[in-house]
């Protein structure tokens, strides 16, 4: 007897339960009824006494509508299940005039949107957590057009925040072992690399790989966040050698470094509640148990805004480009010019101090320019290296222009490379960077 | 290699990642710091370097607090952790000149209290869970004596709620095979029918028992509230031959009624978040598909503030009380009354006919006088049947007369007899009950 | 944490007992022995005394044998680790003379080889069975050549059977949620109808699909054997439809018949050790069970032999073949004979004709000529039905000439079938099938 | 859902399966039928068609009889299922004539007793390999009134051994996590220092305390051999405080010592099957594996012939016996002389110095005189210390005159020890009780 056919069984107990606790009342098969009506009774009193089965058939009349039906369901919670003004006035103004306990419970009270409680009692149904992640996904994909909605959208941050609070995720190890419908989740969800199937999946799960990702228990199933490590001698530079399938294997117990080269976040419904931070310092501390051996921690990382700064750069008449870089930007739109090794040659110094000077510059706020570098510095890693020829596949060239960071997650400094990024916009970079601007 | 030792090597990596995260900084051994200095950093950006480092300090630093230094930190949390009244002044006064989404947000931030961010980032230690649910329970001792501490209750309350919503609960059985810590923890837990020892919780986990409890994945081994449940033939009238070792082991598929003769919450600090409901309901639906042959399903319940309120009658001067119910009342103290056949006999049917008019009299909002009455009718039971000398322990004497109440819980009448008892404090009670009063 | 880790651990328990154990003789490191020095040890004294130790250093020394030295070893075993005859002489002397318990224990003990006891001092190893059925799939290799290898192979034989009984072994189900090192082994391991990747498994794992293995404890991650099942209306009569990715998949409670496409014996090491007889029964029960709506349980199986049958045919001249069944059979070397709808429906009758008299025609001791027919009637299954171009793979073409047949599991007359056909070599066959005959 | 129920669902699985490949034969019932019958049945070939059903209806049928019935069984077993003397003579009259593989083998099946086969079936039924263990159990209580049922005993240990075979067996550590009924197991198996109730169980599964036993994976539930261990600094000498509920709980990681106080045999169907030597070197190994700081492993262990060979020392009257031996001797049987320090300090130097020259003295064979001796000597541990008033319990008084022993097992001296006593018959003693003798 297995697991799957266990959740069938629970499946059917929950169908049974409806049924159960619906004996009387056949007549009223609720999941036949509007949205408006069955949110209605979800937030009636019939919704607290029908357990969970009420929130049940919210879950599936959502489930089944189409895209229209769904943003018109949006568009509902924005209208009819958002806090109201008179209400948070007149609280506020209680408030004003005697501030206290009472006055300030009955102000969250008047502000707190209905969708809120709506949306706490669809979590309750049997997979109501993946139903909300999976409506925020909707959402996002709506919002752009339908400005109004971001007020739903706030209150399902709100919520998942709560929910996907650090201390309730699990991390796993992923490995060969791995069950493969989990697998093939993997490769789906991997886009900083794309894999071309199992072999190459396999390879990633050897022996001198490890895996890990973050799960919530209440999305058994579904991975949140992975990241893929390779443990190397030496900080590795080039990621292709590392994604190919065959190659040896190296025995961790050798291993002195360990590479992060891939991160994925795999929910496009949870994307803003952010678990990154906390799965590269975990990670980090289970490979440092496991392998004593292991001296560095380091990513390889893309730099996915870099070629997009460079056409700017490119355009922008006020910038100092020295003939040599704009020879060398030029060059890049020449198919095949990083297999020519003489004219690669000519390319890596204007361009690899290019990409130090893009790292390095700040934008509002003290910001990082590029995506990738402003969550790593924002974790405390520092700019260690710019690898030349790092990422030769056709996105590595596309974005990055070929190149790729190894960003330094050095214990000692985390906290103070995070504060000084995080107050004052300072980014640490290793001398070696920073030399490459003299 | 066992769970338990798993455990411990899951701890030193805990131990060791904390340490590797600071092998910079030995001299700043956090815990050694202030509450407030702890607060302090966990709230600011090293907060949120550190992974959970700095969290796992501020638990291990509440751990290890007395009494006095915990009502110091719950008061240095409700005076200094607070909003900020003039921000909420101010962010009031922009929503109402201004309604709107970005100004609704603003007044939403200024109303929540960092406490809750505090509190956030304390659950992601390890075990933060633990140490929150701790926390709340300290609180609530020191909350009679500390009513400014309600502010932190609040929050507390806040968190948890949408912690332990029902979608994040699991469900599980517990019987002869579970873990023996777990079953110490229910034998003293159970506060209801009190068990003597590991022979009597051998009794109630037979085969013709079940019980249930509902637990948290981030409290693995605590179990929230369980439920004991004995299947018989007809509806049990009296609860000892229940609870006494011994005794024929009926076959549970001859059973046809599933009675629930007690349920314990486990959790002080959880007090007031509401699972009772769902679980005698979820609890119904695993026996009627387990056990088709179910079909009753009633609770044997005691009336604890039956005693105290007769009390109350005796002493108001304007209640109806006839003779026969006086004297009956005054039997009641007379030691050993209960083994008095003849003297039982006389007193049975006036405090049965009190014991109906106390139930289904109603107080303030229609609700029921009686705090069990008031559970079961809110979930939409209805009032069953009252057994005489369905208790004969010394609690069951002292609280509930010796007296006993079945609410039945019939899936087709839930949803009416909830709505009616909510909207309108409508008492559902069975024919035999209502004729007592006539 | 994760079990391929502990496995680690456990591994190095094993090491670290194993130097625990020999803190004092460093000196003597036993695996640099040879074998036969190995040997004598673990059959010793000092065999007993050292836990496993010794045991585990035969078996690695086993391990890190080539080829020519694992036969030397084998041949060491058959020459001097054999029963000693003169000893049996006088234990059947002495047991002649006074035959009764004690004589007769004595010739049982004469009789036994000291292998024996050597290989069940191995099996004491972590992975000691691993390795004594991974000794049988060597040995097995060199038996051709070598033919007083028997003597080691009976007593291998003689212990596998034991071991393997089937109380011991553990039906699982296999589907996309087990792992993918499992799979991998599946897709290996399957030679009926072999799988060309992981999307074709995935079709074949897939809700109307059902796989079922026996594993031993002792062998956790090797399948022994495997089933594959489709769950369809009807009895299929075709395979390839059953084979392809993609199709539709059928809800399994609209299927009536269970169809066994193919059986896969996994371990070369336990060749002649038979389950397959109780995989069967079981699947059929556990399916039985889970979907009551099945009627049918039936296989669609190959006929291996009956290319080479024909090709017998051919060549004896005194067997009486009709013209219509010459021309069908030399159309059989046409390469796409069958793709041509007017040649091959002249082929089918004759063709199928020709089937069935070489599935009911027996041979010695009333045995069926066809290996895959003795199985399944040796079971009690019975001949159902031959299916015309049941399977136009390149190897279904040339053994089984493209038809498949239909063995069905009637469990009413299972017993019946098996008796009939073992005592008195009655071949069980549907009525249709002897209706081609006539 | 819980394991339990599984059980229930796999047992209606074999039921249904029963019933299921019956469906056409309702009228024969076959576990009405005699044991004769059933075991004819189950050993031809309708045996082999109907997968495992007819063993499970012998093994019902041998759990449904009476004391009679059982020795009537095993009655028909021994003189109906023995090998034929006959056979058994011509094959050996055919192998002396031409000794080889084929004549070899039918000497080995004329002299396998088809008892043996029929063991082997109903090993296949569901808990096949219980029933077997219960069975020798049974035939164990009659094999000294029925001298004939030895050969039946001899098969079943031939058998049991080799499925037993180490192997197979799983080390699990027991603790407080324990499930409560393997507990009550436990408990009801620990006859060395029997336990009072669940506190003290407790107590022994503490911090500073292991527990571990071997499992079968067919007696899953069921341990065979189980061990207990105190984590100590220096060597215990004295069992009552390892044994009282209370005292203090060392960290395990400040204990030097293992003391393996108490070793217990759980099943009587099993006696003669040897696994204590392994547990003990295997928990050996995970102990300094878990906790390096561990420095010693001894056991402290009762000497349960010593009082006896002192009361035949008494009676021999040409034993060399000082007047103070006769005097200590004697004072053992005044109730409570352990109390009286004045009289149990006279005692000591005499007694210990007996206790010394029985440990010492060795019988037929070079054996020890005392069984747990024995045991430990044979595993290839030391005699090394003897301590006065070890264990003042009554059964330890009666047995052991207050003694206790202990035991060094060192890995470095285990092997040359095991060897010394097996094949000279010499004992390993320390220095110290060596001395004593002088």
């Amino acid at each position: 007897m297995r697991a799957s056919r266990l959740n069938q069984v629970l499946h059917s107990v929950a169908d049974a339960g409806r049924e159960l606790l619906r004996r009387g009342a056949p007549a009223a098969r609720p999941h036949r009824q509007s949205p408006h009506t069955l949110c209605e009774a979800l937030l009636s009193t019939r919704g607290e006494a029908s357990g969970t089965a009420l929130a049940r058939d919210v879950a599936d009349a959502y489930r089944a509508m189409n895209h229209a039906e769904k943003r018109a369901f949006f568009s509902m919670l924005a209208a009819d299940y958002g806090p109201d003004p008179t209400a948070i006035h007149a609280a506020g103004e209680a408030y004003r005039s005697a501030p206290g306990f009472e006055t300030l419970m009955e102000l969250s009270a008047a502000i707190e949107p209905p969708r809120q409680k709506l949306f706490r009692r669809i979590n309750m149904a049997p997979e109501g957590t993946a139903t909300i992640v999976a409506m925020r996904k909707d959402l996002l994909e709506l919002l752009p057009d339908d400005p109004p909605l971001r007020a739903v959208d706030a209150d399902l941050v709100h919520l998942l925040a709560s929910w996907f609070n650090r201390g309730f995720l699990r991390l796993r190890q992923i490995d060969w072992e791995s069950p493969a419908a989990l697998l093939q989740k993997i490769m789906a969800y991997e886009s900083v690399h794309a894999m071309a199937g199992w072999d190459e999946l396999r390879r990633r799960l050897a022996g001198d790989r490890r895996c890990f990702a973050f799960f919530h228990p209440a999305l058994a199933d579904e991975p949140l966040i992975f990241v893929e490590v390779a443990l190397t001698r030496g900080m590795a530079s080039v990621v292709q050698p590392l994604l190919a399938d065959g190659g040896d294997v190296l025995d961790p117990r050798e291993a002195d470094t360990a590479v992060f080269y891939a991160i994925n976040n795999c929910q496009a419904g949870l994307v803003g509640i952010s678990f990154g931070n906390f799965l590269i310092k975990q990670v980090v501390v289970e490979l440092a148990y496991e392998l004593p051996n292991l001296k560095t921690f380091a990513t390889l990382s893309p730099i996915p805004g870099f070629r997009a700064w460079l056409a700017s750069l490119d355009k922008s008449a006020n910038t100092a480009v020295s003939t040599n870089e704009t020879e060398a930007m030029e060059r890049l739109s020449t198919p095949g010019w990083h297999r020519d090794e003489e004219v690669a040659g000519r390319m890596r110094e204007p361009l690899t101090r290019l990409c130090a000077r893009y790292l390095l510059e700040t934008g509002p706020g003290g910001r990082s320019l590029d995506p990738v570098a402003r969550f790593h510095l924002r974790n405390g890693a520092r700019l260690e290296r710019i690898n030349w020829l790092g990422d030769v596949s056709a996105k590595g060239l596309s974005e990055s222009a070929g190149l790729l960071v190894n960003y330094l997650y050095d214990p000692r400094t985390i906290e103070r490379n995070h504060e000084g990024y995080v107050k004052e916009g300072g980014i640490a970079a290793s001398p070696e960077i920073r030399r490459l601007l003299r």
